[in-house]
């Protein structure tokens, strides 16, 4: 008897990692990519505190993550090919599968039920059964793939980096229906998509200006934008090409880090046209706007990368600069803007700052933190 | 030694109510008000399904919620006065307080720290400690009070039914400081926040039209906006005043439903005037955006409120009328708006819609349905 209550109690005790008192929900939670590592630092934003580290990633430099809709599953893309479901409530790696050789991005499909990776080795996108992590759709491109983006009705949006064409994927009846796009223009090397699925945006390396595409237009037309942008009249050596997911909505402009420049840039939100430029501490690497739009942050390129920037999107002036420490990478809001996380990845840490006293709120160790994701991502378009 | 184990066991069992099987994470849950019965029906939206009931929630009618950011607890602002935490977790009601005589609806500041209810007996804006329930600050109105939403920088706006005034109540530090606003307008009733928490509207029961606030004006003006609104050439009975939640921002144009008219109007972003007019099969109620901003889901007042209506945003134009059942009440979009899910009081249940197909995809059932809250309202302002 006593043995039998012996193993019921080691069962019980097993069976139980989420005691009551360890239940969390999951509303709060977020990861940050520790390159270095190869691991994921679990953090409550609530407490402002890391609550464990997921370890065995692989190669996570320019990693990205998605997430399932009940915030429950983190999706990461590694540079080496692996696609690593990661459980944020058991803390553990649910699946792994290296899925390519060379890969740069994925995406999940707004039900929650695919994930899509965009593929330089072979090139093209690979989508997976998001439960098991299964294949169901290998679609080849001939091409370094990348600027993958998830759109709404099932559908995936991705460009080729050697064919300058921009595929949409439509997997609402099984099998990938393609729609291709030509005339993007030369070497698209990146791409977003607004918060509403409807606007994709293409960078491009080999001209001056990006490309647009009406979603909602059947089929869509490519439309040159910002024809100027980052030439400039004394061009500077580009160390860092922007991500194109700094792109911020802030109210009725887009603002957008120039390429080579110490620039941000001015667009309308309704015709894509420049406004204007506002003068920055260094090449801007983001800009994020707070979730009310009433701020954009920005950080910027090597050399000058301990830096931040507060720019007030009324006036398009900078008002406050901070030094949060050496090689700032990423910045991260909360879902409805009262802080903001910044990795500072030679430092070792993430340091939360208030968004309307700048106050400095608390800070969270971290090995060579880079990106940063919290789990409200999961209710929006193309992140 | 075998008591020990025995006590031992019986609090692991206790402590364990949910074990690695039952691990729920909080991302895509939801609540549907049952008003007749004063209950709670816990939905999971990948399910589609019930989960749970809680019930002893009092009085139910015109009830609403608001999420924690961690999306773990809701607070219910019901009718009499009560203010409810409920625990999605542990699906039990985890304090109550009757904190007014009849009350009207709540906010969750953004660093979910204090809700806040709005009261008509006695007139005023209590808020609350959202951990505890204790009362942290009581601002008496000498009015019925109406329309409180957060916005950021822990404020609440709200509106008095009997004075024309809107007051911004700034709780960021502690004590709370008043901006009171004159001029509103003749029995403000209703009001909303846009959802960068820049611009409040109210709708005004005494006089034809709305007045806006610009939020980031200091101090903000009242504009008086849409003077033509709900007047037209020959009125009709006002069935019931639409809420004005239910306005719904599509892509450039908010779209509004009509005072006492078979209308909806559409409405300049920018500069609020009216684009035109949409004849509809009824008195709308809402007027719901899918996410993404190309559709509108309308419903109806009595008696013609068996019928949903979809309306294409870019032709404006019906697309589709549905029959969803006797007495559809609300509808709620999934984040990223693959589907949407309308209560159909008088058929006990809830109807969930793909929003591509128009295909219903399943039925929950529920006792008397009205509002279906996500959680993924957490994540966003003013709701």
């Amino acid at each position: 008897m006593r043995r039998l209550l012996a193993m019921l109690c080691a069962t019980l005790a097993l069976a139980a990692p989420a005691a009551a008192d360890d239940i969390r929900a999951t509303g709060d939670l977020g990861l940050i990519v520790e390159r270095a590592t190869g691991s994921l630092l679990l953090i409550d934003q609530s407490e402002h505190a890391a609550i464990a580290r997921i370890e065995g990633l692989g190669d996570l430099s320019h990693a990205s993550l998605v997430y399932s809709p009940d915030e429950r599953f983190a999706y990461v893309f590694g540079r080496d090919g692996g696609l690593t479901k990661v459980d944020l409530v058991t803390q553990t790696i649910a699946a792994r599968v290296l899925q390519a050789g060379n890969s740069i991005g994925g995406a999940i499909s707004d039900d929650g039920r695919l994930v899509a990776v965009s593929n330089y080795e072979p090139g093209g996108v690979r989508v997976f059964d998001a439960d098991t992590l299964e294949m169901v759709a290998d679609i080849p491109t001939g091409s370094k793939t990348i600027g993958l983006v998830d759109a709404p009705g099932r559908r995936f949006v991705f460009s080729l980096w050697d064919a300058g064409e921009t595929w949409i994927a439509d997997l609402s009846e099984g099998e990938p229906k393609i729609t291709r796009i030509a005339g993007i223009g030369t070497r698209p090397y990146d791409a977003l998509v607004t918060g509403d699925g409807r606007t994709y945006i293409a960078g491009l390396f080999g001209e001056d200006g990006l490309t647009a595409l009406d979603l909602w237009a059947d089929p869509p037309a490519p439309r040159r934008i910002l024809a100027g942008y980052g030439r400039g009249e004394t061009p500077l050596p580009v160390y860092k090409m922007p991500h194109l997911e700094g792109w911020a909505l802030a109210g009725e402009q887009f603002v957008l880090p120039a390429v080579g420049r110490h620039e941000l840039l001015w667009v309308d939100r309704r015709d894509l046209t420049e406004l204007g430029r506002t003068p920055t501490h260094g090449q801007p690497v983001f800009a994020m706007a707070r979730p009310d739009g009433r701020q954009v942050w920005v950080n910027f390129a090597h050399p000058l990368n301990d830096t931040v920037q507060v720019i007030d999107t009324q006036s398009r002036k900078v008002i406050r600069e901070l030094k949060p420490g050496p090689a700032v990478l990423h910045m991260e809001f909360t879902p409805r803007g009262h802080e903001v996380w910044v990795s500072v990845r030679d430092a070792d840490k993430v340091v939360i700052y208030d968004t309307f006293t700048f106050e400095v709120l608390g800070e969270v160790p971290a090995r060579s933190p880079s990106g940063i994701f919290f789990t409200a991502r999961a209710h929006r378009t193309g992140l």
